[in-house]
């Protein structure tokens, strides 16, 4: 768009021009920097719900992962994840960003495709920020509740149960890097709505 | 402000008052509301940089707070808080928030009294921004890290030990509450600020 902006300009001030349709006036140039800065805006908007979607595409993977590796971490003979509650902890809550995550990919792939709004803008707007700054912060304080029991574990012995109570643990971190990058964007798009 | 405004409104449309001085114009009517905004833009920026300095300070009391009662909390025969790498971490984490909120508090007081900028508006708000969050998001992890052996500790036995321990925890989660309503804050005054 700049681009084409700039020819325009320069086509305006050869003498040619300038005899041709007088000189320029404020309201055209106006005019045209407003187009200019309205599909420029639109571009941004449109990368912007793309990235947010992106972003909680991604934090669905790793907290279906982490519940998932959880769930299935019973071995028998005390190396159920069961007995410790920092793990019970975890998984509660990779189960709960799972359902959260799925359901706003769902809802903004609907929107996307079909234009429909649920609800208005702005308590869109709101609740992906408020869902999602909370959703991350439960995921960080439950990974980092799991990680000195299984520091410990690992210190005496690495086994199987060790090592996937590591990996849900590790997934439930991406989950909150990604969670936490969305909720930077949706603040964004909240403030930035509410002064339009 | 409304108030004086609504007078000068009413006062403009008395038939003597449009005799005297003729229809009103849009531009008397457009710089009245526009001083209107502005005043109330002052205002309300100002309440804001005031609540984010509590806010702050309020953080700053609660950190430091954890930080002297962690670190008082030594009482031997394995009663000490340097024998488990969780108390270690929450230590370390109060000991940075407190040097950061105390340092940021400093600089808004420093500003608010003489004026003065340290650096330009926009880095500002971005340092406050980053600084808060990453503070606030440390905060709650070390405090989740600590809960689980202090709640298991307690169940054994409950000593002068553990209750320290679980105040230490209550200061850097409040501390915590803190700062992340002051990222917030902080966030809304940077979004607003690139659009100015």
């Amino acid at each position: 768009m700049s681009n084409f902006q700039g020819l325009e300009l320069e086509k305006r001030h050869t003498p040619e021009n300038d005899m041709e349709r007088g000189p320029p006036t404020t309201e055209a140039g106006g005019t045209e920097v407003g187009v200019g800065s309205v599909l420029r805006r639109w571009k941004r908007d449109d990368f912007i719900r793309k990235g947010s979607l992106a972003l909680r595409a991604l934090a669905f993977v790793f907290s279906l992962l982490s519940f998932i590796i959880m769930a299935s971490n019973n071995h028998g003979g005390g190396k159920e994840f069961g007995d410790y509650e920092e793990y019970r902890y975890l998984l509660a809550i990779a189960i709960l960003s799972s359902i959260y995550t799925g359901l706003q990919c769902f809802r903004h792939v609907h929107q996307l495709s079909s234009g429909k709004q649920f609800v208005d803008l702005k308590t869109s707007a709101l609740i992906d920020f408020v869902g999602d700054q909370i959703t991350a912060y439960f995921l960080l304080s439950s990974a980092s509740s799991a990680i000195p029991i299984t520091n410990r574990m690992r210190e005496g012995a690495d086994n199987i149960f060790t090592d996937s109570s590591a990996a849900a643990i590790s997934m439930s971190l991406l989950a909150f890097i990604s969670l936490a990058c969305s909720a930077v964007v949706s603040f964004h798009k909240l403030s930035t709505q509410s002064f339009i």
